[in-house]
């Protein structure tokens, strides 16, 4: 970890975990792998420690994380029984995102707050809070591992997977040395790499792909292939039976395309505005593109609305984002 | 490590890179990511170290690879001038993979052989073989820890894209802990995981995504949804712009869909014939179904080639794959 400071776990939090025998765990709602993986992790090493503990959801498990050890005892949140001395929220940056089960906060005598996300709130009793971690995973093996509590396979094998799902297979900004550290001690108490990586990441939907086989088949180049851009229509998105949030990530295949700076995804809502995402790879502000139409974002991922026919829209964008190349001239 | 003997490296290879003054690394034909990497990193390093290195290919560098520290001075093999007294093969099972380049070998006294294939034939006067090691790149960091090498950031650069490149982003059975280690150990020395990820796998050719919309535009599933297949005719490829090689990883966009066990690709050859390629993800032999049409392979990936329109090709291998799917019974 060299130039980076790292927080230390809170001392306070560490003799609490040790101190307490009742844990319920928090995931968020639209779990994804780390709130799933650190929640389950944590869980399975707890219970190897002596302590009783429920994970709880809010929202059903996405079906590629059925595969994550002591999925299939985890429990809704309106089946909770009992009285519970802790509740541990994991990868929340605010209650709000536990969704309708923050009701049983409020019966807890303690809430504490794992998170890696730089706007956490520190809305817990006991706040542990570590934007530099590359995943929650990261960060419930380091409590563990100062807790000197036990890491089976089946707990390495859920922080393991919360690391690998919330690094893009350690591909990310946020993946340090120490998360590759952390990752080959989890392997070393147990997690196969291949293993999780084929089951969180080599399955797609049939109706995911089939967007993507329209979206590609509707790429197009201007600008000399420094912009790359695809379309898909409401007739593209019952074709493919897919749901909105299927054509996330879509975009960066049009971000690949060798020599584009530019891409673009125009997109028919339900509401039949279109939806344009964008994003540029070295140094176009797509944020202020995005702006100049009502939207917002990063300087290289941004998104807007336009109330317009497909065509215009398209028109309208390109336009800008060809201003916005031309004007820093020979780059 | 656990349960998995590793070979130290040979004291007498150590002892040579202190002793020796002149190297010639080679780097093998249709050159990837591992020998790329770990030929430029090793070169790199011992330059470092105050030895006089001169790293060479037989094949041109892909442009992907262009961003490796060091590249700019590898030389063609015919370029190479004056005496050398040590040639250091990366990543070559054998001399035959260095080319035509191997004229250059019995003009060199000392031969040295880095690899981790299994096959290694230990052509070398020293050889390092390991076939536990992910990446050459593992085994070239191994050395120069021995060696006590500086490792400057281009050079980690070079041997974790070598890498990152030979485990697929760490996904392929062959990442170990020890791997995770290196590759943290060459993240703390200035290895950027997102921007070598960002090179190396995040730039298509407009050709390959063309081809892959097309073959997801006729992706079908049969057998209850168990098998997957899609098809690219001479059409296809045309209109894709896309060379024979572009075809290579399509098929598992098929494998990948939820549910299947059996992934196809039917594709027409130039020479108007219909190349084969079979994947199943947990229990159908799929060589044994190749072998039925004279091809063969493994029994997870596997290929033949039928001297038949289309149409019939796809209903015989088809069935056979269903008969295969149904011998199982209810599995």
């Amino acid at each position: 970890m060299r130039g980076r400071v790292r927080m230390a776990i809170p001392e306070e939090l560490v003799e609490l975990f040790r101190r307490e025998d009742d844990f319920l765990l928090f995931t968020h709602i639209q779990p994804d792998g780390d709130t799933l993986g650190s929640a389950l992790g944590l869980g399975l090493a707890l219970r190897d420690f002596g302590k009783k503990v429920t994970v709880v959801r809010t929202d059903p498990v996405p079906e590629i994380y059925l595969f994550l050890p002591g999925v299939g005892e985890m429990q809704d949140w309106r089946q909770v029984q009992g009285d519970f001395r802790v509740g541990v929220l994991l990868d929340c940056a605010d209650p709000e995102r536990i969704g309708e089960a923050r009701e049983l906060l409020p019966k807890l005598p303690v809430v504490v707050n794992i998170d890696h996300h730089g706007t956490n709130s520190r809305f817990g009793h006991y706040n542990y809070v570590e934007p530099q971690a590359a995943a929650v995973g990261e960060q419930v093996y380091e409590l563990l591992h100062v807790l000197s509590a036990p890491l089976s396979p089946a707990a390495a094998t859920c922080l393991y997977t919360a690391i690998l799902t919330d690094t893009g297979s350690f591909r990310y900004e946020s993946t340090s040395a120490k998360t590759l550290r952390v990752a080959a001690a989890l392997v070393e108490a147990g997690a196969k790499p291949a293993e999780v990586a084929e089951k969180a990441f080599e399955t797609r939907s049939l109706s995911s792909l089939r967007l993507l086989g329209r979206a590609l088949n509707g790429l197009e180049l201007s600008a000399d292939g420094r912009i790359a851009w695809m379309s898909l229509s409401r007739e593209d998105m019952a074709w493919a039976g897919a749901a909105e949030a299927e054509t996330e990530g879509l975009i960066n295949y049009a971000r690949s395309v060798q020599g584009v700076e530019v891409a673009l995804l125009f997109r028919a809502t339900p509401e039949n505005k279109i939806r344009v995402s964008l994003r540029s790879r070295h140094w176009v502000d797509v944020s202020q593109v995005a702006a100049s139409f009502g939207g917002g974002g990063h300087p290289r991922a941004a998104g807007c609305t336009l109330s317009l026919p497909l065509k215009e829209a398209q028109q309208q964008v390109l336009a800008k984002i060809e201003e916005a190349l031309g004007e820093a001239g020979g780059r």
